[in-house]
């Protein structure tokens, strides 16, 4: 039986603007499936594992800044979805939870594909609805309408995330012979005009009167997609030495201005001795360097934040103003006011930078083969117009020392899971002709392998997996490296390396053990071809811990004295 | 830093007989690792994918009847738990959850690796606990301590199920040098001394009263564990055609007394006509024929449902008695009770048992060859003293079909999922010397393939992968097989077959695409060996669709007519 209020869902998701669908094979989800497969401006994809259906959605949503719909059946497929969900929530990524659910009589009733599926995301969904089960009064029509339109537009408010609607349904699920699928042109729509919020008088000047005893700055910004006017923004303010701007990686605002390389230095407290800050202020998402982080929570600075709401994180320990505005407007008013600062203090973030930037390369050079220079190696050959994903734990970690990039940087810095980091990238690549680059260890790697099964192509996926067949980062980190269960509870050894895989799902497989093999490997790896290309850069953990270590210690005599 | 309430928390479950642990790698979840690794009584075992640890986990929580507890860190880690953790809440099998995390102050403030952990699991856990994160005052020991007792007496009383206790841990997370793990000898300890639930005179009475109007009674146990004595009770409860007792194969219940067959024809309303009982008699947790359901649901007749607590499921829609007590003491009752009964209703269920159990084997010889002929073939060569697991969608259904096993039959049923079988086999594997087969689907397969991800030997276990490259059981309904989208929506065509799978991670392989080829592969399947075996049999979906409906055809033919 077709369900005219299933159609007006579809038919408002394409007015919305939600116009992708990750599916995923059911029977109770069949009048979704066959509504959304059938609408001709919608774009459907099915994808068995629900896990990395979820994960695939995120990395398109990410792209396209537009919630992507996710359908699945009832019971523990909606589970499935569930880390992607918290990632997605935490990094605020719009997604439309679409879950197939028993009428509520049938629940908990010992009948097949059945659990709890109301608020089931918890605290992990920016809002959850359950769609009418009978529409007998026009006003249930009127509700499940209005309730679409209100799902999308909160995913698509800041701060972005994702929405689920539960929604029962009852045999029969198939439309009979004579039925048709008739999408409503005009369907119930509530359109959302967006503001900007900007801070009055009152407040600037207040805020004014404080800065006129701050004389060292630090801009932190935190994980954000690439925004050229924000570069541009936070180089003008770097001008004349009046305000040092901090970058990981993931925060894709990086400039030859900012600071890149902290990771190498920032633990050194010999070397961060007079580094503190005044006053840090941030916007945007998570940051990774840690040492950062622990240098800013010991730094006692004032930290104001800036975003378009309230419910600001408290990262350092010191949050002492939550600036309700956009980022933009607030940095441009800083631009235009911002009393003399203390040049010396940049200077002496330039001189690290410097000593890192001039030198880094050298060490590198003469540094044996492991994952970290052959790394190095790989970025240079990335194509600058493209983009890159890179997986949790030591994969970040490594780009994070390597310093800027002109690529943008993707990266599931919201719940820092390494179980979704392959299908993100795949989804990815269904919104873009460049090149994506997946830079992957070898856990990331073989957890999300369901992310290669489906039968749609990546022919513009490309896979650099660093494997050194474990999870190298707790050799790296001092407390596990210490334990006699280090190998087989922390690093977990693991024997797979990727030609296999590769076989199986039809790509295109390189691998290197060395500088020679990886120079081989890379000459024609971004040339473009059918299949998707795979790069395995084997290398062994107990070896990789020591480069790293004497890298840091070589780092070390080349920075200047406090 | 060794917190001794973790020290604690590991003594009391090895006295409460916890004594298998599934961890995965982390390193805010050390403490508990290294606590548990270094306990002399303890059994660990370390998988990456939480998905498939919390399966593993499961199946052998199943075999063990005991609690597994299951290690890991913050983040999503704990939700890729959670389907598993949702099969067992439905299949009421015991596990301990802990789950390490930050502690609260550094929840959702951008720090890495930090969802929402406390009470995730929702409706779908017994029990949820927040282990205390300081231990200033010796209360919060005991606390903990009493915490941990109340958690495992939740999960082992019935019905049971899953608890989780989150714990939140502060660095450092590594014992320093001279620190040691001395375990308490006698941790705190609340012990359950279990009660048997009987029913008191006034309550027999009544029931009584109640069966001498009573003349046709249906026992329809659900799904269990085998039990000898239950068996025996049953059949001799059937002696002079007293009751008709219907077992699906996951009842466990089987014998040459109760009907087997009943899904080759339960759907045929000319068939059942006139089966209705007066009185439905289940205990045990679902069946799978929905035939079977909706027989019982049309029937109205009464439904009495035996077990140990107040909250029964209203399977058949006609719920009228919950007998609170155990099924072993009622049913004993009713042996000495029961008033006489219509015996030409027992004669026509025999009747109809009968008729397939004389032709069946006929029929499927005569067959094309297909996974339904096949997997007749294989059951035959199955050892007796052995178990078999068996995925959802297909593979159950057509194990129902085929009548009575001697061996015991697992599925996960609570939630019907396919995410989780083939880890729960592989739980299996760990707990018993026997071989342990997993027949299954290749959805269902290649889903939970991370299921064979780790080092730990599985030699016991022998898998039958049913691979018709799609998910058949969509061709096999009516509805999605007359949509334009068959294929590409429901079936879900998947190209892989398991060679590649099986030489990565060491199986012997074997495959069939015929019976010559199936009979040959067979014949030293279960001799032992140090590697898994696999034997994959391939054949075509829609040939097993059409196969399916002629043997319905020829079934229908011999069944004695109403």
């Amino acid at each position: 039986m077709i369900i005219q209020s299933i159609l007006e869902l579809v038919a408002i998701c394409t007015k919305k603007g939600v116009k992708n669908v990750i599916l995923s094979p059911g029977s109770r989800c069949a009048p979704l499936t066959l509504a959304f497969a059938r609408h001709p401006e919608i774009h459907t994809r099915t994808i068995s594992d629900e896990r990395s259906a979820a994960f695939i959605a995120l990395g398109m949503a990410q792209q396209l800044n537009q919630p992507v719909a996710l359908v699945c059946t009832s019971g523990s497929a909606a589970l499935n979805y569930y880390p992607a969900i918290a990632e997605a929530f935490f990094q605020q990524i719009p997604l439309l939870v679409l879950t197939a659910d028993r009428p509520p009589e049938w629940i908990d009733q010992w009948d097949g594909q059945t659990i709890f599926q109301q608020e089931v995301y918890g605290k992990h969904i920016k809002k959850s609805f359950q769609f009418p089960d009978s529409f007998g009064d026009k006003e249930q029509s009127w509700y499940a309408a209005r309730m679409v339109n209100e799902a999308i537009n909160t995913a698509n408010h800041f701060p972005k995330g994702p929405v689920h609607i539960n929604i029962p349904l009852r045999e029969p699920f198939y439309p009979s012979e004579n039925e048709s699928f008739d999408f409503p042109e005009h369907p119930y729509q509530t359109e959302i005009s967006k503001g900007t919020l900007h801070l009055g008088e009152e407040s600037l000047k207040k805020i004014n009167s404080k800065l006129q005893s701050i004389r060292k700055i630090l801009i932190v910004p935190g994980q954000q997609k690439p925004d050229e006017k924000m570069v541009e923004l936070l180089k003008s303010l770097s001008k004349n030495k009046r305000v040092v701007v901090i970058t990981d990686t993931i925060s894709n605002l990086q400039s030859e201005e900012s600071i890149n390389f902290h990771d190498h230095w920032m633990g050194n407290q010999e070397v961060t001795k007079g580094l503190e800050p005044d006053l840090i202020l941030s916007f945007g998402k998570s940051i990774i360097s840690k040492s950062l982080k622990l240098f800013l929570r010991n730094s006692k600075a004032e930290h104001w934040h800036i975003q378009e709401n309230a419910e600001a994180k408290d990262t350092y320990q010191s949050l002492s103003k939550i600036l309700a505005c956009s980022p933009l407007f607030f940095l441009n008013w800083l631009n235009s006011n911002l009393p003399i600062q203390d040049e010396t203090y940049y200077d002496r973030w330039r001189e690290l930078e410097k000593s890192i930037l001039n030198n880094l390369n050298d060490i590198l050079e003469q540094s044996q083969f492991g994952e970290y220079k052959a790394l190095h190696q790989v970025l240079k050959n990335i194509p600058d117009l493209s983009k890159i994903h890179v997986a949790n734990s030591m994969a970040v970690r490594y780009l994070n020392f390597l310093g800027r990039r002109k690529q943008e940087i993707i990266c599931n810095r919201g719940t820092s899971g390494i179980d979704g980091s392959s299908s993100t990238a795949v989804g990815c690549t269904f919104t873009t002709k460049l090149p994506v680059t997946l830079i992957t260890g070898d856990l990331a790697f073989f957890y999300d392998r369901n992310a290669f099964w489906h039968n749609y192509s990546m022919a513009n996926l490309r896979i650099i997996l660093l494997n050194n067949h474990a999870g190298g980062i707790f050799r790296l980190i001092e407390g596990p490296a210490k334990q006699p269960e280090l190998q087989e509870y922390f690093e977990t050894k693991q024997k797979l390396n990727a030609k296999s895989l590769a076989n199986e799902f039809g790509f295109t497989y390189f691998s290197a053990k060395n500088e020679v093999e990886l120079d081989s490997a890379l000459k024609d790896f971004y040339d473009s071809g059918v299949h998707p290309k795979i790069l395995e850069i084997e290398s062994q953990s107990p070896l990789n811990a020591e480069i790293l270590k004497s890298i840091k210690e070589k780092v070390k005599t080349i920075l200047p004295s406090a």
